[in-house]
């Protein structure tokens, strides 16, 4: 089975109307408590440019970014981590001072932990996270523009250099490796933004999501795209790596242009929302959800 | 390396204070937000006689059992679930038909679900919760009473039977399919008593983690521990597996004497807190730490 039937048989019997945003929330007393978990398997999600340290931050990152995603201020980071019986300690413990980095980062405590024997190394993170007011994918309203945060495309183009054995650039390791959460960008679009969703998965696909959840068409304007330099000057398709790269942990929102100078950090306008359906590139028709998969021969069932 | 060494190594990298009780916590206002993760791995963690939706029921529990021993009231279930891709549709509806039915039976919701192509099938749950008053293991007092809830015994008995080709009797294999977790017992706990654990690796090894983390003698009276009849009956050393009985999931308490008129439940007064250092048998000598490995020959690296 994909992992989108897995997820359509396990929700059918649970009922529960969840995994529709990117944490998981309950309403205590004027306040919201987040929660995420984001499991990394070792054999699928770590590619050998990435170090155990890198593996380490990066649970953390993915799960603090689900959080921002949704407004919410990250207070504390969760495992379970699953290891064979027969792991390297040194491995283990580069894992750890990973998490240990990344925890530092984004000043938040290590809460609770969980060991067992797995066959193969799976570290399930999770992010408890407090917010005022949500930020959610559904909350899209046509005259929003769309913005997002940062430069797009270096994950992607690093796992294809990496792919076909090629150096890969120094500036692009260093965002493929050590990507960072939004958490600060994410605290002040709580108050301003209408919906937000952070790119694990590549800008096509997390559009395409608002577009669902919020039933409102995207229209999105190619040139406006922020492509990092060193993805165009290396890659023939720089727009279509843009749309796919994944794991940037950038945030995609929808905000009324009147709130927009209430915003003090860098994002760059990318198009605008509107009464419709479905997700558009202006004057070329619909926009593919173009998944990494197309471009490397590296992936899991995520994806 | 053993589960042991495995924590030992985290955390000497983590650096922060975790794994000490059955959940982590932090203060949010005047409340605590509780949180613990516990990963069930098919393979090791489900004997044959379990239905997959007791797994499901039972990963609930066992995460709700946690946040019950820390005096919480459990508000939310979350899970990460890796399954191989060739996973039977019907295995997959089955689990989570038994998270439902957990969820339900704790009146708590599913707040966030994540899937993920793992070789083996593990299902990582968590749950959050509210406290008032906190539960700690290192809280107990000399002059304090020790008490347990309910009868022990059943499930390791029911994997004695099972890992010799016996047959089960059906009240043995209710509680070894289908353990409950103690959530109401635990929030009236959370106002009168002092220490708590939950027993999931069995009365000896909780009553040490007592011991340890509190800095206090425990002596235990043998006459006194409340043995399922069953298991009087079957086993010719039915204190010892009392002693070693896995996944009760019964609430372990120590309490001032005075305030045992405010416990409204049942439950057993089955030894005294003391100054000093260790577990011990009245007449006996020390308590050794026993796990049910040494009675069957199937298990995980957790106990």
């Amino acid at each position: 089975m994909k992992e989108s039937e897995i997820i359509r048989v396990f929700m059918s019997e649970i009922k529960d109307k969840i995994l529709g945003d990117d944490a998981g929330y309950i309403k205590f007393n004027e306040d919201w408590i987040l929660i995420t978990t984001d499991m990394l398997v070792w054999r699928t999600d770590i590619p050998d440019f990435m170090k155990p340290e890198d593996a380490g931050r990066k649970v953390v990152t993915m799960n603090v970014s689900d959080i921002a995603a949704m407004g919410g201020e990250p207070k504390a980071f969760f495992f379970s981590l699953g290891v064979p019986k027969d792991i390297d300690e040194n491995l283990l413990r580069r894992i750890a001072k990973g998490i240990r980095e990344g925890s530092r980062r984004y000043k938040i405590r290590v809460i609770s932990g969980d060991t067992n024997d797995v066959s193969e190394i799976v570290i399930d993170g999770g992010a408890l996270g407090i917010g005022k007011r949500l930020l959610l994918r559904s909350n899209a309203k046509p005259g929003d523009v769309v913005c997002v945060t940062g430069e797009l495309g270096r994950p992607l183009l690093a796992l294809i250099l990496w792919s076909k054995g090629e150096d890969i650039p120094r500036e692009v390791l260093e965002k493929a490796r050590d990507p960072q959460a939004r958490v600060e960008e994410g605290k002040i679009l709580s108050e301003v933004a209408n919906a937000t969703i952070d790119i694990s998965d590549g800008l096509s696909k997390e559009l395409w999501e608002i577009s669902r959840a919020s039933s409102v068409k995207i229209v999105i304007e190619e040139d406006a795209l922020p492509i990092h330099p060193t993805v165009k000057e290396l890659s023939h398709n720089p727009t279509e790596i843009a749309l796919s790269s994944g794991e940037e942990f950038e945030l995609i929102f929808t905000i009324s242009p009147e709130n927009i100078p209430d915003i003090p950090f860098d994002f760059t306008v990318i198009g605008k929302v509107e009464k419709g359906r479905g997700v558009y590139i202006k004057g070329k028709g619909e926009m593919p959800i173009l998944g990494w998969e197309h471009f490397v021969g590296f992936g899991n069932a995520k994806r």
